[in-house]
């Protein structure tokens, strides 16, 4: 007997320390030219915490570092860089991690093993560590958190943040969300970050498990051209702070904590595909009537990955041909003879055969900057969805002039 | 024991009718504004067929047709149209493809099941079938077969061709090949059609056997962001009009046309490459040491369809970073830790860690319109290679603006 759930309301000025017990701040510390560069997250004693890696080979030092640090289920602080990935840097990058995660500790008086690592920007160029730990004192641990989304941007350009409260058993809890990352479509510096902070009581174990299944649905809706990073980390903190009754198996506030989670981490997705690099759209694609969930997140994945679709977008060209082809392409089992699609809620195709549209309305929406791709398979019950950006000049200019 | 393989030259004047008792014409009637849009090849007596198709379970109406005709091992006709791919446009489409192969048998003076039927251009557009069968009455046997290469252009910007003579058993034998695709890294009509005629005298299956191992170190290593074609077709002829002995073993005979499909397919494949929609430069990426082939094509492809890797070329910025990156998500299993990355000669990674690099001479070599990208996995004796173009401002240019 599942009750219904609380409500979710959002807290438009919240940020990442509006959880009970959390604490950040961000600085400019010299890594970057002029924005800040250098953040940490920490929380007033040790948080449940749980995290989701990239699957690249390739694997960033911090990131390295981070799948030990997590394996005994709490954090209290989380130190974040931008402007150098500290990737491919050979052993002493793991060296420079390392350091990164003593001095924030010593400067905490916490132990290094309650510290994780981030790090995003250039691959393959040196860690400046003195610049990093020398800014590392200038950290306030009740500073500015608001610039906390500051810190950890490269080409993002506007910060990523979402609060949202509700109940659990009764108590008020609180959960925010940062990310960066400006075109997972096409990652940049193949880097997406993001931090959640929840005050909620949960176990580790659980609070992983609710972090890897959603994932799923949200970050990994959002990664879609393979371009796998070195560096993509999700970490989560929570500390308890709201003193529900703890979370220890998946009861129903087990399920309202997942949709808090989805709420969230949703909300950061969306932000990162409206702000992928060059960007002037935000595509939607949903695909119903799949025969299972992951069959209808590939199709979905494939068309907004598709560098045609995101082209034609665009150029606000209606070419829906492309869209069949990438549908046909997914790796899923589709029959196209009975597949239709609309592009915000004009219909192409209709049970695999072209359908006649207005032009002229066509045009007016295809020049709104948020385009809905909607699929229909006629294949079962499930439904999924994956969010991007279009691709444009200013993807090519980014992407072409970014380390000369 | 293998004996040391016959030398193979280069027919500069070449064209797709030079094999001994082909035939080919190309002309303009009316199915695009003003270039040549149909065009035909004719064989004096049926020829042995051999094709390889789009993997896509969306299929071009040609495509389903072609399947269909080439298992009775003989065809002596292909007939091709630029401007309309038929695909995608409901029953219709199977209709007129059939149309298509029955005015052209009428006009040959052959049975329809020797007809081969190829469409490139738009998706989901009703093909002008009575403009194809008006056309097909325009075509000549004895046309100007250099025109058949131009025929079957869309967005490409050369013709692309290459005949070839070599011996078999004492004989000389001629083989011709001719591809479009402007492009199949990120492909524009998402088609990629590729015919090769020669008077080889081999048996079908024999040739099939021959053209479906090719084109995996050939035409495939140029299909890189799983963008596949509804309409990508590969169809080889051989009519055996240079009367060598047939092949019909896989002996010394069967080894040497090998190596002459695989000079033609390579050589198209590159121009495929060369001729990247929007390109400015031609990326060769060469895998070393691998543990298999198909790893080393696997590790050479991901990178040259790298997004990242694609724009940093086109700004002729050593973004390495973007390389290993590739390398890692390739889903090969692979030792960042050994893996050494030179650009055109210049090493910039060794042992998985960065080498410093003189940035003039770096510069110069990236202003080359060749770059080669070589990668030694040192896990190995495999080699594979991969072709592709830089992604620019172009490419976003003419697949913004496409069909509107």
């Amino acid at each position: 007997m599942t009750k219904l759930l609380s409500q979710i309301h959002t807290i438009t000025d919240g940020n990442i320390a509006t959880p009970k017990g959390f604490h950040a701040d961000g600085q400019h510390v010299g890594l970057k030219h002029k924005s800040k560069d250098l953040g940490w997250i920490y929380s007033d004693v040790p948080a449940s915490v749980a995290g989701v890696f990239t699957t690249n080979q390739v694997q960033a030092a911090p990131v390295q570092l981070d799948k030990n640090v997590i394996q005994n289920g709490q954090i209290q602080a989380i130190i974040v860089n931008s402007g150098n990935a500290n990737a491919v840097t050979g052993a002493i990058g793991l060296t420079h991690a390392k350091t990164m995660q003593a001095v924030t500790a010593a400067q905490l008086n916490i132990s290094p093993e309650l510290v994780a690592v981030s790090s995003t920007g250039v691959i393959g160029q040196p860690l400046p560590i003195d610049t990093v730990t020398a800014g590392i004192a200038q950290l306030y641990i009740d500073g500015d958190a608001d610039s906390f989304a500051e810190a950890i941007k490269t080409t993002d350009t506007v910060k990523k943040t979402i609060t949202i409260q509700s109940e659990i058993a009764g108590h008020q809890v609180t959960m925010s969300g940062v990310a960066k990352g400006s075109g997972m479509i096409h990652p940049n510096m193949a880097t997406m970050l993001g931090f959640i902070t929840t005050d909620v009581s949960i176990t580790p174990s659980l609070l992983q498990t609710a972090l890897s299944a959603d994932v799923e649905t949200s970050f990994n809706q959002i990664t879609i051209d393979g371009d796998t990073s070195t560096n993509d980390t999700v970490l989560v903190m929570a500390n308890g702070g709201a003193q529900n009754p703890p979370i220890t198996t998946e009861n129903d506030d087990f399920s309202q904590f997942k949709v808090m989670l989805n709420t969230v981490t949703t909300a950061l997705a969306i932000a990162i595909a409206n702000d992928g690099e060059g960007a002037t759209k935000l595509l939607t694609v949903t695909v119903n009537h799949a025969q299972d969930g992951l069959g209808a997140r590939m199709v979905a994945k494939k068309i907004v990955g598709s560098s045609l679709v995101k082209t034609a977008m665009f150029g606000q060209d209606p070419n829906w041909g492309r869209i069949i082809a990438a549908i046909g392409a997914s790796g899923v089992n589709i029959n196209p003879d009975i597949i239709d699609i609309s592009l915000n809620g004009i219909t192409v195709m209709s049970a695999g055969a072209p359908i006649d549209f207005d032009a002229q309305q066509m045009s007016e929406q295809l020049a709104q900057h948020d385009i809905d791709i909607a699929i229909d398979l006629h294949d079962g019950t499930a439904t999924g969805q994956a969010w991007g950006s279009d691709l444009t000049y200013g993807y090519v200019k980014i992407n072409a002039l970014y380390t000369t």
